[in-house]
Order: C-alpha cells, then structure tokens, then sequence
C-alpha cells in the first residue's frame, strides 16, 4: 500500500468538502487580551503580521494573563523546576498537585479530587473506567456530549444508552429499561458548547436516584463561570450533593490547563488506582497546577469578572438583537450567530479576520450540524464596548454584503 | 446498587495483593535536583518533612531546572499568558507551538511534527487514528509496548498481531501472515523502560520494509539521550529516514510536559486532521511549548549533560558489580535492581526512603511479571559521586539485612 498517496488524498478530501483546517498563529499579549498578534505563515522573524481581537477564546475570563497566576506560575518554575518530572506514582507528585486537589475538592464540595493532564483525559480516562470496571454497567449519555466523553464510552465498552438532548422524559425511558440491578451512569454537560445551552441538571438528578444511577456531570464550560464561587451551574442550583462525580477543567476560564474530577473519597481513589490514562502519564508541571490553584482561589473570591462578563454577553446580544443578526437564544454566555451555510460561514470568518481584524472560527460540519453553520462569539470581561460595538458593525455590514437572512425583529 | 461500597471494596482488594499505591509527596528545589523534599501527609505547613535524593526521575538530565529551559517559559508567560486559550484548531495556536514543531521536524530529520498534550496521548491518538482509519489496517505490536500504544490500538478496533519482544523472526512470521495488500504498521519503542534494553531497529526496518509495512517508533526513553544532537536511537544509528512515525515526548529528557509525532508533512497532517484526541483539547500552554523548545535546542548542541550521565549510570553499575547487588545488564541508562519478591521489594523502598533519605518506587506486577521485581534506578548527570556511593552502600547493607541473593562475582 502506498500509505503517502493514502494520507495526502484523505486531505483531498478534506479540502474538497472545505473541512480542512487552517489553525491561526497568534501570539497573545499579557496586559492586552482579547488582542493578539496573528502571524500570517507563522516564523517568529516574519513580517506580515496583524493585529486582531479574539473573539473565540476559551480562555473566558481572561485569567490567563492575571498577575495572580502568571506569579504561582514563575514562582514554581524558579523554586521546583519546569516539568513534574515523572507520573504521580513514580517521583511525578508534586506538593502543589496536592493542593491543587485540595482546592478543588473544596470548590466542589467534595472529600476529594483528582487532576489529569487534559479535560479530555479527564473524561475519556473516568468514563472509560467506570464503563470497563463496575460489572454489567450501563452508561446513559446524553446524544450531545463532547467527543471526549463519547470516546471514553466507546473504550470501555460497557453497553451505552443515548438519550435525547437534555430531554428528561427519555432519560427516564432509557434507564426504565435497564434491569434494575445493574449499574448505571447518567453522563451529562451543564453547559453545552455549541448552542450554549444549560442542563435541567435538578431533573435530571431527580431520575437518575428513582432507578439508582450515579451521575457524572461534565462542568467544563461552567467552572470558574457560574456559582458564588465558580463551582459551576451546579455549584448556583445548590445541586453539587446531588451529583456522583463533577468534572471540570483547568484550561477554559480558570485559564491555565489540565482536567479533574471531584467526587468521594473512594471514587477519586478508585480511579486513580485504576484509570490507565491517569496512572501512566506523566504528571502536570508543577507551575501548571500553581497557576491553576491561583487562578481558583481568586474567582472563589473575586465576582468581578463573572460580572463584567455578564454585562459584554448582554451588551452584544443587544446589539445584535437591534441589528437583526440572528443568534440562539440560551441562558449562557457563549453567542452562537448562525449563518446556516458552510462556505459562507468561513468566507464571514476569513473577512472577519482580514479586514477587520476580529477572530472567529467557523463552526461547521461535523462539529454542529449541516444546516446550522456559525459563528460561535465568547464576549469576555476584557472586551471593551468599543470592541463589542465594532463586532456589531462588522457583522451588520458584512450580513447586507452577503444577503444574509436577517432576524424577525 | 451500592457504589461507594464497590468502590470501597475494590480499594480493599488492592491493599490485600499489596498494589495500593501511595504517592510521595515532593518539592524539588531548583539549583538542587536531585535532591527534594518529601512532606509526610502533603501540607504546605507540615513540618513532618525531610530532605531525599530522587533517584526515579524520568527527567533524566535534569533539563527540568536548566535556566535556559526556566527562563524560556517564564519569559513566555510574562508575554503569552499561563494558559493557550484554546483548542489549536478555536485559538489555542500560539507561535511558541509553531516554533516547537518545527524544532521537532529538524531534531528527527522529518518534513513536519505535531505536538500533543502527551505522550501518552500522542501515542493513543496516533496509533488509534492509523488503525481505525486506515482501511483493513493491521497493527503489529511487539510485546512489551506500552499501556499508550496497546489503549490506542484497541480503541482503534484494528485487528493486532502481537510480536515476541524485540523477536525479529517472530515479526517476520507475523507479518507474513498477513495478506500482502493490507496496509500494516509495525509498532515499537527504540529503549524499553522497565528492562532499559533496546530494540534491534534495523532489522525491525527491514523486515517491515520486506513486507511493505510502515514503521511507528516510541524513542520516550532516549530522545535527549542518544544520539549525537539527542535524536534518539534511531538518530545514533543513522536510521531515521527508516522509520514513518518517530514519536517522542518532551516530559521525560527535556524535562517539560507533552508528547509528538514527527513524520512526513502529509501523515502528521493527516493525523492532525483526524485524531480526536488531538482535536478536541485545549493545546499546551505556551510556556511548556517554549520549554521544551528550549530543552530541545540545548541538548541538540550540548553533549556534556549526556557523557555525564554515562559516566554516572557506568559508575553505579560498577560499584553494584562489585558488591554483588544484582541488576539487569543492558545498554541504556536504566538500571533495574533485582528484588525478585514484592514484599520485599516494596519493604527496601520504604527503608530506602525513610532511613536512606533515597527515593526510589518499587516496581511490581503488574508494570513487570511477577518474580521480576525490581527497583529501577535512573541515574542523572546530576546526582555526585558520593550520592552514588551512599545508594550502593544503602543497597549493600539492605541486601545483608534483608537476606538477598547476591549476584555471582
């Protein structure tokens, strides 16, 4: 087999359905977010380069430039060193991973927590073994999770049961139709990326105790955004008894990087005895972890930038509201323009980036559905009305340039 | 069913087989590696603390607490920010992961490289993208590859052939068992990390190339190791243009965090396109990726910090020689002293650590086959002569103490 000739007409293919990704270069600037540098074939020495404002970050709150991280950060890397140096078990552990478990533990109300390298390792590697190791287990998974959780499903191989959206009613059919003694898992997102919709996450808890199932709650796009203290929607509903395991991530609005879960005591350690993503890793640096715990014990403390942000998603919706741009209503703050058209909705992006330097990748297929291509908008506390008024325009002038369908007023 | 009580009960199990891990709790000290300290229970305020020698660490040079590898993250994160912000695809790619990959391409002679949030992710991603992807794919795995490459190969659901460790007879039988036109990928690492032997490369190419097979090589254990600019094995011996996937990581020699895959443009550019765990996870901080670039650019120049370690692992061998403690004879820095009984194992890392102040796991089943076990030794550029001549005395005593056998003079 010619495995070239294989790879390079895969990426044919790729370009052919205009699926293949272009990935921006961008530099970012500490005291200057959302702004960056965009470089245009990537060298450090190069000159063709622009400015432009990121409008797509998960970096929500902005907290990756904050002095009280970038601090734990370059403290730890001048006093323990830059990487961690092994896995947990072998020389990897760190002390400030242990307290990175215990502010999290903390910040869920949980006995305990456990970090992973990624999010998504988080997920695949809690899911995968959960499914693979309570005997006879059922997971029951709501149809939009993230890819991460679908893969770690699929790897466990325990049997899956997918119910509707966010849909109550069928969960509860779903799980009726599971022999009562085996184990279940209820696998859910409190807030979902793409539409930026929100979980009935009391309901859904509500079912899953009626035929004894335990709840695994994916809060990635939530923690350090919602609750008195960033603990996620679950954390503002008072519901975080109420779930088995929360997972969460270090890498969206906490600004740093990395995935955990809280949960028990013996569920935490359960899976780190267990969990073969978890154990034969290599663990977080030490200065990754520093950061992290900086950046969750300031949002326990600090609503500001929950606030502020609020008040930009608002401000946007308004706006975009009074110029009829069309964009899904949900109870969060990520914006979702919808352009329904795939080659339009990248050339939108491509002049959005050249011409009015403002960043945003194109959602399309197969990240959302065919049909429903947009633009997915993350206001942050740091954009400035100025900037939040220029989106506006940008998105009013190019909507008449391209006859696009505007919204009923 | 009662899950607290299922999770309690197999925690239970594993401290009856005595598999019940418990993580040291350490602080290495920049200016000091390899030494640092262990606090008893994990607080920052705990006074029940003490000074160890680490004598496990996979950041086998030490590069974890070089200034140039420090100073390019710091430098980073005062620029940057701590975290990417993003997926590499929605705003996560920043220069510094540009810079790195090209660094990478050149470390192995290869058209391109792309960087992942592990090792051990990049080989799950990697080999469960080729083996699911590529149609009738069949993966010819040697025994003792790691738990990496074996989850992502049954993830894939790609029919595997399993090869005698390092057996290239057996490779061959294998191989041609398969129909001609199915594509195939022989998978296997250059340096083995629990044995420190070393994989024949050369034959293993030739046979895959007999059979018209790709090649997919796990250096983890020797790139910054071997070869003259720190290439790996393959490097040493001219041998990187037989080989289609280099894989590497940047946690272990270099001393940062992440993993790689270098290759042609066209397969790193394929599995960029396609590999979920790739795609749908937020990309490395920056600071790690200028780390590691850092790390990678000193060690293609300098060589001192590699004779140093050879002279080091040579010396320790030696003085184990003469005092008769026995220990696997093999060609890498790894140094496996035999215990042959987990028990005691477990028991003469416990002293080791409490009355020796030296730090070393004790490796049991199931990381290698029972009456193997061993404690591994990976002795650093960094640790002194007289740090060498305490563990073997440490050893020499222990070994009386404890009624072991003696290796033959």
């Amino acid at each position: 087999m010619d495995y070239e000739a294989f790879f390079r007409g895969e990426l044919d293919d790729l370009r052919a359905e205009g699926n293949y990704r272009v990935f921006a270069n961008l530099e970012r600037h500490v005291g200057a977010f959302p702004r960056a540098t965009r470089r245009r074939d990537g060298t450090m020495a190069n000159d063709d380069r622009h400015e432009v404002t990121v409008w797509c970050s998960n970096d929500y709150l902005g907290m990756g430039q904050h002095p009280a991280v970038r601090a734990a950060m370059v403290e730890a890397i001048e006093t323990c060193g830059a990487g961690a140096g092994g896995t947990r078990n072998i020389s990897g552990t760190n002390v400030h991973h242990v307290e990175l478990e215990r502010e999290l533990a903390d910040l869920h109300g949980k006995e305990s927590a456990l970090i992973f390298t990624s999010g998504y390792v988080s997920n695949w590697a809690s899911l995968g073994t959960l499914g693979a190791r309570l005997p006879g287990c059922v997971i029951v998974s709501d149809a939009l999770n993230h890819a991460s959780m679908i893969e770690g499903m699929r790897h466990s191989k325990a049997e899956r049961k997918i119910w509707k959206h966010n849909d109550v009613e069928d969960l509860a059919r779903k799980l009726s139709q599971i022999e009562p003694g085996r184990p279940k898992v209820v696998a859910f997102e409190s807030v979902y990326s793409m539409d930026g919709d929100i979980a009935p996450i009391r309901e859904i808890c509500d079912v899953a105790d009626q035929y004894g199932a335990m709840t695994y709650l994916d809060e990635v796009h939530a923690v350090g955004l919602y609750g008195p203290r960033g603990g996620g929607v679950a954390e503002r509903e008072g519901l975080m008894d109420r779930i088995t395991i929360i997972e969460g991530t270090l890498g969206k609005a906490f600004g740093v990087m990395g995935g955990y879960i809280a949960g028990s005591a013996a569920v935490c350690d359960w899976v780190r005895s267990f969990a073969s993503g978890f154990i034969f890793t290599t663990a977080l640096p030490p200065a990754v972890a520093a950061g992290a715990c900086a950046s969750i014990r300031h949002l326990k403390a600090s609503d500001a930038e929950r606030l502020a942000q609020r008040r930009n998603v608002a401000l946007l919706r308004a706006r975009l509201d009074q110029l009829g741009i069309p964009h899904l209503p949900n109870p969060s703050h990520i914006v979702p323009v919808m352009v329904k058209d795939p080659v339009k909705c990248k050339m939108l992006s491509d002049i959005l980036l050249d011409d009015y330097g403002i960043y945003v990748q194109p959602i399309n297929y197969p990240t959302v559905p065919k049909g429903t291509e947009r633009l997915r908008f993350t206001p942050s506390p740091l954009h400035t009305e100025t900037e939040i008024e220029k989106l506006a325009q940008a998105l009013h002038a190019l909507w008449s340039q391209c006859a696009l369908a505007r919204a009923a007023a």
